[in-house]
């Protein structure tokens, strides 16, 4: 039987695990990226495995999420992330350089290669064949210290396509009718691959539209096979010698199929507030638009923003639209600085950006009340843009354009019409062939770290001890979110790299007393309900409790990332047997767990133990799910120590 | 005896009162210009005073401190500016479009007029020979009304000038010589008047950085004769009408005379953290350097971005430098980008950012911890980056560029010989040609007004009624500052635009319930001892007190700016005969006052009235210092009041 494109790139990279569907798979990884948001807690992480070096051919750390510099710690974490990229041997792209996904596409990406990257929208690179995945900020930083990425392996879909594009539909209307199709849950725990015919009619723009936005399907990660488009791209890109055929078997066999016939996509837009809630243009005609930013890893690419400024073409943006260009380079930029377009677009009304993920993560360009924003980013959730009740809709660069020009949405095909102007297709440069000045290569002599003083160390967890007696420190509800035990508010956000002061805000939501009570305690037990931890991945709720000294968490249930998270910190996960022994185990009870490091080193899946309530005498059975794996994390006090111990 | 370039134009705007100096004058204003952190409350003065439009030849609002809408208040205080500006007939200049003070000079400003703005560096325009003077936004909305401006007639400070700048030295530098000279105290109640065979040999753009930055220097406002720099200059901007010859007599008199042989001027540098603190750059060569912003009103000019390029001039920037330019016009970098200067600078390594005030003000690029930045602006007043304990130099885009390649300071000459690199002098365009898409006029048709939720309205003072009766409401110790009575936190700044909620912390740094008590007591005084309200010149420490009802402060004394501010918002501003009463006019007591109206409209300066303590019995002597003008605001209810009756 012949393999899928995802099955080869997996199994060329294997290093652990059965590559079936669902089952724990280990993969080498080739490169990492990382954004300024999550990179330095990953770097603080990769510093505390004691390497001297990154491990990952390529490693690379942009600073596009906070480009501005709105606050100094940015700005330190910057200073910082300069330093101890040089120190360790990864590129450092300075602030203003534009967004990972498009720089590391320009200067890094490669066909048959594998990506791990400490951002959701990683997949961006699947358009030229990469396997890439996005991940949390330890799993990056164990990446960099040469461990392989752990997932499951992932269910693959083929999306089989056929016929062209029509004029005005775009490479991001293909990813919005999926999104139509499938909604934002139709990718979880699945790859997408692209196949057929119509794959050699979308050149590399499209194709990364639309594998970076597969991310909205909840999808692992989408890829597509590299062709004669792909190898003419890299050409231009200037790195010819990495391109690389790669394509599925023909006798691939998918887990799911997928038909999409390009001719019959349409200019599309995803209404407030989901990326999955997408009506054709047509349908929104006439509606009155006051902000339109073009941008972001999805569509800030040169090809988007000339696409943009072609459709602009002579016309000026509305008297009642504030139309703002974000680069997703500056390469981007200086290309389009060059042959004229950036001046063209500044005397049409338009603001020329610097090169930044800006208002995609509610930086900067907050649409005020009451107003429509329309943008061609990849997320519409409500309040991303910076204000609770927005109005934000998703498209293509095509559609803005016609938007900006007009003051209301209209569908392109009625604007070029009308202003007697063309589609303009997807354009190309000749070259990419822009400075890299600012992309800045390791030195080769020692660099001294820079830590300003909201920059603290990562705690490393003890290995497991053998008896654990502690209390019972916060007894808390059903579905506790990972909001309530770490939340993610701007005030609290800048505080990221200090886990110390970050600590502060551990569980506060729930009890104002539970950060100092658990610190004076050293050492103790959060008791929960059903479904703990669920919500975002974020590795806080997990490393803050970690640093205020609990030991591990007793539930009726957990949720599969947030459980992964706290073993990752080295806290025991344990699960009540009988939910009802929830109801005896108050807060102060004293607790005990004798045996722990033989029942942890068990070879079960699923081990039992017992914890004493010294309080009232009473033995409560409770267990353990966990697999090879992850107990070698908990015995070792967790990854960070089970890496470091593996050297 | 013949009159002084200011007198002349004094002279010919005088509406009220004698022009000598320390009297006070009202004079009649052609222009106004507004920003967008003091342009929202201007104009919703502007609204209570019930009039169809704006009366003054030309009104002008930018959108520049908050172009970057970092939070959606900026973006609602923008939506309201542009409503406001279409329905009473100003300019709207959009955000991104650049700096008032630069966008102001390329588009409106006329030598021979007069022009009051709502930002301190409104005497920029003194290059031209335009009378041109910094106010608060109540005197600026009263001047759109069609009020005079008053201000006590200052000295007049001759600065002639002879010789010729030698090779890179600018009109920066001459300033800062100035600076060095002065102090930041050295001009207060002064106009500095450039005169002498050296105004010839400087361009506008030198002389505009010379009086932009007079501000510096306390000065009421700075003023250049004009010329046939000027005309050329005129002519180069497209509008050759609006000149105007003016100079001063050639046997007029000043208060002062100050020397500057122009070819004794070397590059120089203002140390942190106060821009008098000036050395040469051969005292700071060697020093290393983190960050260069080259832009801000005062040297964001087209002529100083190119002096910037020219002065890089194929170099690239220091692998360990930030390099920012932020634009003062976006008429400049539209002419920039058409001449190929912005993708050479991009491609050397500088971010070329949107129009705006940004880090000059404090928002974005704030410096890291313990690192140097090298600015082309005017203030480096510590913490005005964003950071406290920062390191902040001011200098000219020459010496910025050189310190941007180089990674640490190094003076110009010796970087030019070096480099092989000529002094860029000071490079015009052919013509200041660049689009005006982004600023808008005044439409015909009628236009709604939008306010989002935090903006407010301006709440209008009753008419003084003849007798007072109400509670001591606090009572306070000396040497109380604008900061307690209204602190400018950011938390709190962005409320500006809404008196009801900023109302809530008025003197809450003193008493958590004052804001609560003073608007459920409906009436009633303050009680405070010597220097009350010193400090800043804030409007909310006295419209504050207004909106929550208090109906006038007792005190030993009073600080003169905001004296001026309680009369301007109907507060009576009551000084004890004997300072020894403060002591018995505890909170809580009851007081009386009669007879006011026949005692305010008194035509004494000084007044005597007394205070009935009706919990003790006692009678308190105290006065009221006021010129009639200010009479006739407190009978009125304050100046808003004021000018609308007399309409």
């Amino acid at each position: 039987m012949g393999q899928t494109l995802t099955e080869q790139l997996v199994s060329e990279h294997l290093v652990d695990g059965r590559m079936a569907a669902g089952e724990e798979i280990g993969i080498e990884i080739d490169q990492v990226l990382l954004q300024d948001t999550t990179g330095t807690m990953a770097w603080l992480q990769f510093e505390a495995l004691g390497l001297d070096a990154v491990q990952t051919e390529v490693a690379a750390q942009y600073c596009d999420h906070q480009s501005f510099q709105f606050d100094f710690r940015n700005t330190d974490d910057h200073a910082y992330l300069k330093s101890v990229t040089g120190k360790f041997g990864a590129y450092f792209s300075r602030p203003g350089n534009g967004v990972c996904h498009q720089v590391h596409h320009e200067h890094f990406a490669r066909p048959g290669e594998t990506l791990l990257g400490s951002d959701s929208h990683t997949p961006t690179q699947g358009g030229i064949g990469m396997l890439s995945i996005g991940a949390g900020g330890l799993d990056v930083a164990a990446a960099m210290g040469g461990s392989p990425y752990y997932l499951e392996m992932p269910d693959v879909v083929n999306v089989h396509l056929t016929g062209e594009l029509p004029e005005w539909a775009t490479g991001k209307d293909v990813v919005l009718e999926l999104l139509r199709r499938l909604t934002v849950k139709g990718g979880v725990g699945k790859v997408f691959e692209y196949t057929g015919p119509g794959v050699e009619t979308l050149p590399v723009s499209e194709r990364c539209a639309i594998t970076n936005m597969g991310t909205e399907l909840g999808a692992t990660s989408s890829v597509f096979p590299t062709d004669e488009v792909t190898r003419e791209y890299m050409e231009k890109l200037g790195r010819p010698e990495a391109f690389e055929a790669v394509a599925p078997d023909e006798d691939a066999e998918y887990d799911d199929r997928i038909e999409i016939d390009l001719s019959t996509i349409e200019p599309l837009v995803a209404s407030p507030s989901m990326p999955d809630k997408v009506v054709p243009i047509s349908e929104l005609a006439g509606t009155s638009v006051e902000q339109v930013i073009v941008g972001s890893c999805t569509n800030g690419a040169y090809e988007d923003l000339k696409a943009f400024s072609e459709t602009v073409d002579g016309q000026q943006v509305h008297e009642d639209v504030h139309a703002i260009v974000q680069p997703a380079s500056k390469q981007a930029s200086e290309l389009l600085a060059r042959d004229g377009t950036v001046a063209e677009m500044m005397a049409a009304g338009v603001n020329w950006s610097e090169a930044t993920c800006g208002a995609c993560c509610g930086v900067g360009h907050v649409p005020g009340s009451d107003s429509i924003s329309v943008r061609t980013f990849n997320r519409n959730f409500e309040g991303r843009s910076g204000i609770e009740a927005d109005d934000v809709y998703l498209t293509s660069p095509q559609v803005a354009a016609a938007a900006a020009v007009e003051g209301e949405f209209v569908d392109p095909r009625d604007y070029g019409a009308e202003h007697g102007i063309a589609d303009p297709g997807y354009p190309e440069p000749d070259r990419f062939d822009g400075s890299d000045r600012d992309l800045v290569a390791p030195p080769e002599t020692d660099v001294e770290l820079r830590k300003g003083p909201n920059i603290g160390s990562v705690p490393v967890n003890d290995e497991l001890v053998d008896a654990i007696e502690g209390d019972v420190l916060l007894r808390v509800g059903d579905d506790v979110t990972t909001d309530h035990i770490m939340p993610a508010s701007s005030d609290i956000l800048m505080y990221r790299s200090n886990i110390e002061k970050i600590s502060e805000f551990t569980l506060t939501r729930i009890d104002e007393t539970f950060p100092e009570r658990a610190l004076d305690a050293n050492g103790g037990f959060v008791v929960a309900g059903e479904n703990y931890g669920q919500g975002s991945s974020r590795e806080h709720a997990a490393l803050c409790p970690m640093y205020l000294g609990v030991d591990g968490v007793l539930a009726k249930s957990f949720a599969r990332i947030h459980k992964a998270n706290l073993i990752n910190f080295g806290l025991l996960p344990l699960a009540f047997e009988d939910p009802d022994d929830y109801e005896a185990l108050e807060q102060g009870h004293r607790l005990r767990l004798t045996g722990l490091r033989e029942a942890v080193a068990g070879d079960e899946d699923v081990t039992r133990l017992t914890v004493i309530d010294e309080t009232t005498g009473e033995e409560i059975p409770v267990t353990l799910d966990a697999t090879g794996r992850e107990r070698e994390y908990l015995l070792d006090g967790g990854r960070l120590a089970h890496v470091r111990n593996s050297q």
